[in-house]
């Protein structure tokens, strides 16, 4: 009988398997503990192991929903795995998730801890009349260096050193001391990656020492309140006074309020987080800093800063130690954020011959274009419909929500949480309208046919859903006797505002090889960033042709890149310069300039391949 | 009849004299402004002048009241100038006696202004869709150089941006931003340079790009109402809870004032005043940093910290643009502070291989002895007897005190204003003691010998002044009927108390030589340092024995030492990394942990001259 070795952490298992046995059946069965939100269907990728010896092969949902790096890493979705022999399986706990995707993802190899963060324990001599050195020269003699010390943490050092008998631990930011603790803390290093998203904040808990992610929350952002999106906040700070300031104390309350969580629940001191490093986009990133976002909305379109600065936590009103240092990483520009900045630090697409097009979708899709030689970017603006905004029954990604439609002999609808259907999210409606195209029931312009035009192949149990009135075409998706509330549909209008959304984003595509005297075919791979891109399959991308397809080209979700680039930045100093001379390489190319733009919008309205 | 050319500012002017005219009445026949406090004897050295041509040889007083450096450059007092022949006059305006120490004395030559604060004016190329660099990119790409600025004002950016055209003024300390300013303000750069002394603050404001001394104010240090002297203040930050943050808040209170009065006498704005420097004692420095005192006053007297930070303004509540810069010069130990280090820095006293032997008379008296091969301080607790302190008549030298006595066929007697005498202050006691040794009236133990001792030459007058009673002895120096109050007299005990005062200041001195192996023969120059030094007449200083006397040996007073080194570090960054050169040269000797002080102190009792 097969032997599966359970690595996990510091602790072995050993267990006996029949061959063909389902790995995660076989790890539920023995009490481990694997994440599985789709209950093993292949679908949420969050039973991810890692994998040695005598497994079955990779499957296609695999391929989809695991980045090329993962699969060279060994993960695998423990759903999809069959025992095939003696293997070896390697648990990842939930911080684990996250440290691999930064440790062994991409930033990989070379990232090891070496945090901007530093700690020297010293055991000072005591003051003599032989030796009436001062407090201060005490320290700095024997570091041997110049430092900076602010004047309220001078105020405390004469009782500090005394009530500490001589031995202190200094904290220190390159010449600049953070912090003088009593005793020897220098295991205690910790800092805070925070994913500053316009819907979800994400705060990541990593220790500085040995790099490792202790643990992450995540909550709304509390801007939401002044709009769903980005520019609708912007819009609210320019016509309301004090609205800059109104939200920035909200996004600093969700903020605090994560570290309040993070802190209760991972039992880290408070006092001993000395950075927090954050990525946004670069309105996120204005509203965070209290920045006027009036310029950035209305053209030419210009940033504040885009250029990362240090800034004491207590001027932001964080709640950590009054010194902690806020730093973000570099924007490119008004409409290409830090996100982007880190998808391309985490996928190292700066460091290949080979072109790779990275885009995250959104109200604003930013699309950068490159490798070792050029970057290009540029911001698509596809408005809110891949959002679920300006969907009849569009909604955020929650439960009820919509979120892959299938048409089979039947429609196979699948709800997040599995709850009666309120509505249809972004990767629902994308799923929908690949699904429409496929089986013929919507034309290249994006017409929905009338039950009399569709194709035979169309089940009988689809077409029924059609109901037309005299203004528009709607399909039934879920009936008012399954779903929650009233009948989830998609309608004709529906349709013409993804329409419109993939049309800005592929012209911008079109556009960016054009500009780089490129061709699809040049494209080695593409990678899907944001939240969004882990939930769309690209073969719907593909069909709906917002992304483009040629033989060999890979097209992956790369999870959240943007939390990946500020946990590399945090724990490596390097990769905080190097994402700097990402964010100076990249050139950005102001689509709202351009004649042709226009010309490539319309031409990019069918709904086709888009090659 | 000869000529004399009158040169002040931009101006001159050509006044006929007779010859042997005295200089201080012509220049006032012509109204011309010149300081003769003391009414042209001689004795105030106010009306200093720089004289060129045919003057009559250098006074006696001219010897004592001018400084080696100031007879060097031909500054002169007019009271004691007799026209001989075609002279030119440089009157100094009350900025220009000041500007004179700094940039004509000692540190003179290289002492080019060369401020840490820097000036740019930018004129940026407006953002256009083909530009679409950030606001800050904008400045830094112009400036070619990285750059920090802080949040508030990174804030405040966008507008100041806009609203100024794009022309601006970048003003900057190093890599740090202060403040963005419309238009070109580069012709405004201004400095505070702050003497703060246990008894009087002096604020000198100088024009950073000129170099020039704009003009002064004196007052008084409003910490006094928790004691005359450094230590009984630092014994109330002991005894009472919030006693630091009390005697800062007095001390920034006194600042501010002056700051406002500043501003309202010589017209600058607050806004272009851009850093202060400052120096005082150790005690004063820890004060003003709002720092622990009571490790400084007690065994073994360790400081918080000697070395030089950099304090944005708002931090300690002085009333200047938030991030004017606040720093200090180096303090050398718990009693040298960084007066004493600027007397080094603007004597070069480490820059010649003649000994020099620094001297600040106090109730803490710093010596400093040595040259550029060597130097070796420590400090003497003279106790206050030399303030005026500790004596029954001592008091300040204000109005109404008795600044000078000698004895020839009377007692001739000075007070201060030329008011009914109230008491004597240090200088008044110092020459009388030494007029009372000259003439026999003390024997060197220190004695006031009884009527019947009294040698024939001491004038009747004199002699009758003399009373004794069971338990003292006493000296009346003005009688009820002159006296403000009641008579002014000098007792048997207050001259026990000046005894005990120059008995410490004394050893100190003989402990310096002895540790460094030299004679009084190997010094070249005293220099009194301090307020106080201004006023005493060094051949007195000789007389009772608290100052060294060798053929060759000068002595001289130099002035407000304190205010010009912080003057000069102001002006000069290399003048500040000089004084911090010069605090680490300078080696601390701890005199109350040797034993043979105390042998020293007791042998240098004796009221006879130190050889
Ligand atoms: S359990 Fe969801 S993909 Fe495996
Ligand atoms: S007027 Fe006083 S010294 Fe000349």
């Amino acid at each position: 009988m097969p032997k599966v070795k359970i690595i996990s952490g510091a602790e072995e298992l050993a267990l006996d398997a029949e061959e063909g046995r389902n790995l995660l059946s076989l790890l539920q069965e023995n009490n481990l503990e694997v994440d599985a939100v789709c209950g093993g269907q292949g679908r949420c990728g969050k039973c991810k192991v890692r994998v040695k010896g005598a497994a079955s092969e990779l499957t296609i949902k695999e391929r989809d929903l695991l980045s090329q790096l993962e699969r060279e890493r060994g993960v695998r979705l423990a759903c999809e795995v069959e025992v095939e022999g003696t293997i070896e399986v390697g648990l990842l706990s939930e911080g684990d998730d996250e440290t691999l995707r930064i440790l062994d993802e991409g930033v990989a190899e070379e990232l090891t801890p070496q945090a901007s963060i530093e700690k020297d324990y010293l055991e000072l001599k005591e003051p003599t009349l032989e030796d009436q050195a001062s407090d201060w020269t005490r320290i700095i003699r024997e570091l041997d260096r110049e430092l900076e010390i602010n004047l309220d943490l001078l105020q405390q050092l004469p009782d500090i050193l005394r009530e500490a008998g001589y031995n202190i631990t200094v904290v220190r930011a390159g010449n600049q001391v953070l912090q003088i603790e009593p005793g020897d803390t220098t295991d205690s290093l910790y800092g805070l990656a925070f994913d500053i998203g316009t819907t979800t904040v994400v705060g990541f808990l990593l220790d500085l020492n040995t790099g490792k992610q202790i643990g992450k929350v995540a909550m709304a952002n509390a801007q939401k309140t002044y709009g769903a999106d980005a520019l609708s906040r912007v819009n609210y700070t320019v016509e309301e006074d004090g609205g800059t300031l109104d939200l920035q104390e909200k996004i600093i309350g969700t903020i605090n309020q994560i570290i309040g969580r993070i802190i209760d629940k991972y039992g880290v001191n408070r006092d001993r987080i000395y950075e927090l490093v954050f990525v946004g986009n670069t309105i996120m990133n204005h509203l965070l800093l209290g920045l006027k976002t009036e310029y950035l909305a209305k053209a030419p379109y210009i940033a504040v800063i885009n250029e990362p600065q240090s800034i004491p936590a207590h001027k932001l009103g964080i709640e950590l130690l009054d010194d902690t240092v806020i730093t973000y990483l570099p924007n490119v520009a008004s409409y290409v954020g830090s996100d982007i900045v880190s998808g391309l630090l985490t996928t190292n697409l700066n460091q290949t011959a080979d072109y790779k097009l990275l885009v995250d979708l959104g109200t604003n899709s930013e699309l950068v274009l490159g490798n070792s030689d050029q970057m290009l970017a540029c911001a698509a603006a596809a408005g809110p419909a891949f959002e679920g905004a300006e969907i009849e029954f569009g909604m955020n990604g929650i439960d009820g929500a919509i979120e892959e439609v299938r048409i089979t002999d039947q429609l196979e609808i699948d709800i997040i949480g599995d709850k009666p259907a309120k509505g249809i999210c972004g990767s629902g409606i994308i799923s929908l309208v690949a699904e429409l195209k496929s089986t013929g029931m919507m034309d290249e312009s994006g017409k929905l046919l009338s039950k009399e035009e569709l194709p035979e192949s169309v089940p009988e149990e689809v077409k029924e859903g059609l109901i037309e009135d005299d203004t528009n075409k709607k399909l039934i998706l879920v009936d008012e006797a399954e779903a929650a509330d009233q009948p989830v549909t998609i309608s004709q209008k529906d349709i013409r505002a993804i329409q419109l959304a993939k049309g800005a984003i592929r012209a911008g595509i079109k556009i960016l090889l054009k500009e780089m005297e490129l061709e699809i075919s040049d494209i080695d791979e593409v990678l899907i960033a944001g939240g969004f891109g882990n939930y769309i399959q690209p073969k719907d991308a593909v069909t709906i042709g917002v992304l483009p397809t040629a033989p060999d080209l890979e097209i992956h979700g790369i999870g959240n890149a943007a939390g990946s680039g500020a946990k590399a930045a945090l724990l490596n100093c390097g990769q905080r310069d190097e994402a700097e001379e990402i964010a100076k390489e990249v050139n950005y190319l102001e689509l709202s300039g351009r004649q042709d733009f226009q010309t490539e919008f319309m031409d990019s309205m069918a709904f086709k391949e888009f090659e």
